[in-house]
């Protein structure tokens, strides 16, 4: 079969025109703007023939069927939602990608035995609601009512966000899945290793899990100028404490080769944030990830106990110290794995084991079903900002290896698929 | 003369109610609520028989003509604008307690040689532009074309702002005085010093320095999952590591015992703001007050080298290492002072020599005039903070007396005055 390459690329140039004129490229989930992208994938979904739905979790559907009405589904996309000023690639590639091979099977007359459905996952990046994967979590049935309560800066709940973009949040289980034969998913790197090695393909071994701390310090809105040091309930010292301690732990935690541990304080808010008021309260939320649960434990208990040292040092109260999400370190189906290596050595394309830095939807689809993910070489391992960049040779071989992934699946090449 | 400390209360509590109703108490410099409470001031300016005016600096002022026309200007007030959730008395104590001194005048029939107005100074409190004492500044004729240019976060220059709010930065030439024969300022004395002694009034002696620097670390966005701790540029944690270096440096400074110093950084924000993107760039802006010049010196040469450093361990760039606003100490006026200790004295009232912490506008129209300042007691020293609290019957002993003051310039009893 063959791999419409310049097409794909076309489709990724036009949804990245679909942004935040003045803050390339941000599509934020749950934005009008996402509103936008989704309308426009849909008419990509039926334009290429795809019985096009939104599942009650959200997430964008369209589906091909199969000639075997009993065999299993093989599912195989990405996301269309970005991070603040990030990148076209992240998402989109596996995504668009997952489209085009949809698209070419038909147009090729390709006949599969299982119905094929390519899946745009709600909100992958995290959310207003400082959650991550929501649609993945809502497919595989690990949604659950505390984080449907969360609610983003404007008061909004994420049971309302969903049901806004078309989820059926009153139906949700209706939207975890027990008839994935398979799932397959192309993304871009985000890394080094790749164009290092000068290799096409990357088949991911596993994924890191993810910790999201919340941590709020809060003591008293004074004069900045009238009150002295000793006297001061200062919510900010505690704070930048900690995110030089998290800095510090993290690589302490890297130099002991335990794998990898990285640790970053990339939300950060004062009250009532003005230059001559004393902070009330200080926000910030930390993202610590690792492959090894262990050192994840011991990083949590030393951030517990320092953060509370640091609110006593600075007369304030530790208010919050919460995980907004959790989640412990996912391998990738061992078939499924095997059936990406093969199907890249059969293309003529090189590739190599490695490990995830970064979480993807496969990791809570892994929860119902045999998952696998793909890497693609990127520029410099940039992601997460506008200077993202894939070669448009690069995800067509990557969307090919995948192709020929699911053509073997169907042909029962993965004893785990049925 | 006799002031009527009940009406005094209830024009203090009107204006107290145009607020942020989320966010009492705010009404921000240049804000809609704002140019509300203006309006409303001015109404009470003009039903006091006052002939109201915005002179070019955007202050409003209302004047009482006096019966001698060589005669100089007594002025007397403070500000109506507050920091974000700040108090009621901070500012409008002062404000409305010089309205009820120029109305007391008119409605007890007492005759004034000097001209007395009466002045609501244009943002008072750190405006959006990053910049207090606009109105004094300009009064004073140290608004510079740097300080004009500064920019709030929605791009609008402060010039624009001026004149948005009735200023004429055009001739804002006009709005320099060297009329002035006294300045007195009421104002709470946001600290602990006359409460825990239980005294009526605080004369100041002096206010202290105020330096504010912003600093902006850039880096680069990269993905928080897949970018190892050795490859980051992060520029939070310098900036983390800057609070914590310059809340450490303000103890060890104030443990010397060369006089009040305080640091604090009051405004932090970081871009792009998502827990899973390293920060590209972290602004802060901290706060430092010294009543020692050599102290303040020392501490930003401090800072300086120590940033640098930082800078260079985290990979990234210091952007901006900028002073927004620098002053030296000043001193009040002594004559201006004697006159007011002697006032308190005369009405009955105890008073102490007190050091003001805060910045005032005073200090500012202490550059063109002789200026003094009247502290009166607040509750625990809470300032800046919803908690904010003068007794009716403390704000009225302060206006008594500072009309004691005007009574006594007017008849000559501070040889400065004239």
């Amino acid at each position: 079969m063959r791999i419409d390459g310049e097409r794909l690329w076309d489709d990724l140039m036009q949804l990245a025109q679909i942004t935040d004129p003045g803050k390339p490229y941000t599509r934020r989930s749950f934005s009008p703007l996402f509103d936008q992208g989704r309308l426009w994938l849909r008419e990509r979904f039926e334009a290429a023939g795809l019985a096009t739905r939104i599942d009650a979790a959200g997430n964008l559907i369209g589906r091909r069927a199969g000639a075997d009405l009993q065999a299993r589904t093989i599912l195989i996309g990405s996301h269309s939602d970005t991070v603040p000023s990030g990148g076209r690639f992240d998402g989109p590639a596996g995504l668009l990608a997952a489209l085009e091979i949809a698209r070419a099977f038909s147009e090729q007359g390709i006949v599969l035995r299982h119905a094929l459905e390519v899946v745009d996952f709600l909100a992958e990046e995290p959310s207003e609601f400082g959650l991550s994967c929501i649609g993945s979590r809502g497919m595989a049935g690990v949604l659950d009512d505390t984080m449907l309560a969360y609610r983003d800066p404007s008061g909004e709940t994420l049971a309302q966000a969903i049901d806004r973009v078309g989820g059926d949040v009153a139906a949700l289980g209706r939207a975890k899945r027990d008839d994935i034969a398979a799932f397959f998913e192309l993304h871009i790197e985000q890394g080094l290793v790749l164009q290092d090695g000068g290799l096409d393909a990357g088949i991911v071994t596993g994924l890191v899990g993810i910790t999201r701390i919340e941590i709020v310090f809060r003591g008293s809105a004074d004069h900045a100028g009238t009150t002295p040091m000793h006297l001061r309930r200062d919510a900010f010292t505690p704070a930048a404490k900690t995110a030089v301690l998290a800095d510090r732990m993290a690589r302490e935690f890297t130099a002991r080769k335990g794998g990898l541990f990285v640790a970053t304080t990339g939300v950060v808010s004062v009250k009532p944030g003005a230059s001559n008021v004393v902070p009330q309260e200080a926000r910030i939320v930390i993202d610590a990830r690792a492959e090894n649960r262990a050192m994840m434990d011991e990083f949590l208990a030393l951030l517990d106990r320092e953060t509370a040292n640091y609110a006593k040092e600075s007369r304030t109260e530790r208010a919050v110290f919460a995980r907004l999400s959790d989640t412990t370190p996912t391998p990738c189906d061992p078939a499924l794995r095997a059936l990406l290596r093969d199907s890249a050595a059969a293309l003529g394309f090189s590739s190599t084991d490695i490990a995830s830095g970064a979480g993807h939807d496969a990791a809570f689809v892994a929860k119902i079903a045999p998952a696998a993910m793909l890497f693609i070489p990127c520029r410099d391992g940039k992601s997460h900002s506008p200077e993202e960049w894939a070669e448009p040779d690069a995800i067509a071989t990557g969307a090919a290896i995948i192709a020929e992934a699911v053509l073997r699946v169907d042909r029962g090449g993965a004893s785990a698929a049925e």
